[in-house]
């Protein structure tokens, strides 16, 4: 289907939530970025809200449809696709859908991955394998579906989603820093391939803890503008996409007025 | 004289024209940022459709008064102010007439500067003092002169113009990169002293040539998108102002879509 | 078997040849770093030569003989053991076969490592896979593999061989620059992790083309000392290895003189 | 006087006793790097080790005597030399004293500074330029003095002292920052434009407090390796002197196995 309308896709629904410094050793959970309520939610709807139709991936489709419904009563178009961002036939196949239904992406937000925290003698090579693959090769992935079209358009923004941990591997961070460098390098690579192709790719380096209803709702007494505000995140992702061509940006830290940095 | 007016300042008017990728061995003039259109000239009109009342310092009051001009056409007011940014006499008066005719400054934004372009062995000592001086202490007195309202306020927000030059350090450019790498650490360092006290530092980097009516016009078959855009630039300068504080950029860099990087 | 005897492990025999900077788009060659000839050969000479029993783990037997023979013409102990990288059984395998034949490693060098230059979208996920295995799995696995008996010994020297790569992704070098990033951030989380256990972990950016003698026999006309010589960064690798833990490094880059960067 | 004799100079006699993680707020002193014992006590015993004659420049001759005659007791020449860094005339008066004395300087070790730790509203901008011109000035003005027999022997080396604050502006230290920042450019651009004419330029990034006998005495308690080696630090900035001019170093960091980076 040829699209004469503006199509914006966001991968990874939840809120980052996690960030070097908060790591924790003996904290051997798997955790999955980008899945439900948070930034992934404020980006669909900042992108819906700036007349874009959102084609939104996610792991769980329930964790879609408040979002969904939300943009729909403002009269704007959300398609949720469910997929797992580490698993290359299951992106390939969202995206088959995401062009089918809404037609080519002008704008892809690659805001999925995975982490484990824990010392370097516990994070297992098969973890770490599944992690780069939710956050490097899944960007990849991601990228590739989009570019062809981007190319032929002439025109095309792709953002990144990056941590504290993109520019310094911490102690009990492996687990983060290895895939969000990564992400970065894939960042900068496609930015100094594409950029002179009209394609505007920026990294986006999340420096603090957002505001997920959980996380606030677990630190009562802590003041609500120590967290990053996910509809704040969401504009600067927004205003990325509408720099002219002239004056772009490829990389950008946020961060709270009292984060330690 | 208290203020409730919204009061920005804007240092050096000129088009910021140069970049270390420019260097050039053998160009031995002594170039004077920040002093006429420009760069300068579309902060102040992008601060004043904001609703600020600018203050405009700049070496030449002829610089300045097109600007003044253009702002008062548009109904809002323009305070020009002639000042030498390496003499800190002249600054320290620039602002008290500043304080005086308009009130206190909520917004400073620091582009001024000089460099000279030249081997090492032709860099005169003198030379690079008067440099440093427009640079990096004429940035620190303008801080300095506006810091204590801002913390009284409880609000405020310090905007520094950086360069290619202020992270390499390029064979010709010794001119330009100290005071830019010293203007940098001049912006982190209020950045993290002052923003837990809710004002806001954020340092941007120019990596490429901006859209100065003589360089556009000296150079007829360059496409006008691989020049920074100088409006474009300013509406990044305002994006960064009226962040929240939860959500906080302490660098960005912009630069054309086509220049390498 | 419990070792009074003094035990460096290399991994990768072969010249590191590659770097960003050569980037050629269209060359979809999989290129193996760390099997044969070059600054493998160079770092197990060089810890021979400090009185260290070398163990020596490449992909190729017949890569490793060479090396064998001459450090054992030195009178020192070179065990060579084929294992490849990205496989896990087999790394784990050829340690097993180390500990038991010589002892417990005291200093573990990472040089192993894959890449393909190509476009974005001619980088394969399958590819991009098997070289992160090779290069940041790979390195996490072989750290794991030494840092138990390094802390009960108290002491251990870990380092790994970065690229331009590791801190620039460029157009094209995206199979370069995902894992040595990658590596990169292992490498500094580690350090953050042992090395106030005494555990010294470095990172050496080698910026240019390394001496290989098929690379200098094919560019006969090019001045020998625009590559990096392999001894001399051997000699760098052992004079981290022996500073003293009041004063150790973690960072350092190399490159010829005539280098641009 | 031709000089066929190797000549070595370093400026500076004191520890380097400062760092960023020490910023304290209130400590309104101005403080003078390289004046008396420690690193560059260190440097000069080194470089005497390795065959050169010395020639020392400091604020005190006083500070210079014990070291003199501790090199003069293993039967090398130390030349003593009384300057100011942040006074031009001083200096170029002491480079000729040493070439006349001693002949034209091989290698120059820049280990002066000064710097004032206190939050930017105390920070005078008369102090700011006095120590900009012992820091950056000063380490411009030597290298002038150096460089031109450097070019016509065809080879030379630079060394500049670093710390913490080169890369990072803290609260507090923007009277380090700043000048370290610059230095750093300096060290960048005299390294872009004379590494490829043989003169080897490279930079030390040093992270963490230095054994200075009299604070090592101040703090009984603390673990003499949780300081900087000095001697240690001088063996690196030797072997940084003899890299062969293939495999040359440009940054290189140091510091304690227990230091917090």
């Amino acid at each position: 289907m040829a699209s004469t309308k503006k199509i914006a896709v966001v991968i990874g629904m939840m809120n980052k939530t996690v960030q070097s410094k908060q790591c924790v050793f003996g904290h051997l959970f798997l955790f999955f970025l980008g899945v439900g309520a948070g930034l992934g939610a404020s980006l669909a709807k900042r992108f819906a809200a700036g007349g874009y139709s959102v084609g939104l991936i996610a792991r769980k489709m329930s964790n879609l449809e408040p979002v969904k419904a939300e943009i729909e009563q403002h009269g704007q178009t959300a398609l949720c696709v469910e997929a797992d961002a580490s698993d290359a036939k299951s992106l390939h196949q969202a995206f088959d859908v995401i062009r089918t239904k809404l037609g080519d992406p002008e704008v892809l937000v690659y805001n999925a991955g995975a982490t484990r925290f824990c010392g370097i003698l516990d994070l297992k090579a098969e973890d770490l394998q599944s992690i780069l693959n939710s956050t490097v090769i899944g960007g990849l992935i991601a990228s590739q579906e989009v570019l062809p079209s981007m190319l032929k358009n002439g025109k095309g923004t792709i953002l990144f989603t990056g941590a504290t941990a993109s520019m310094r591997g911490s102690a009990g961070c492996a687990g983060l820093a290895i895939p969000k460098f990564g992400l970065r390098a894939l960042s900068q690579s496609i930015a100094r391939e594409y950029g002179p192709k009209n394609i505007h790719v920026a990294h986006v380096i999340i420096d603090g803890q957002i505001n997920k209803p959980r996380q606030v709702k677990e630190q009562p007494d802590r003041d609500i503008n120590s967290f990053l505000n996910s509809d704040a995140i969401a504009e600067t992702y927004w205003q990325l996409h509408i720099q002219p061509k002239s004056t772009w940006t490829q990389e950008i830290d946020l961060r709270p007025s009292v984060e330690k940095f």
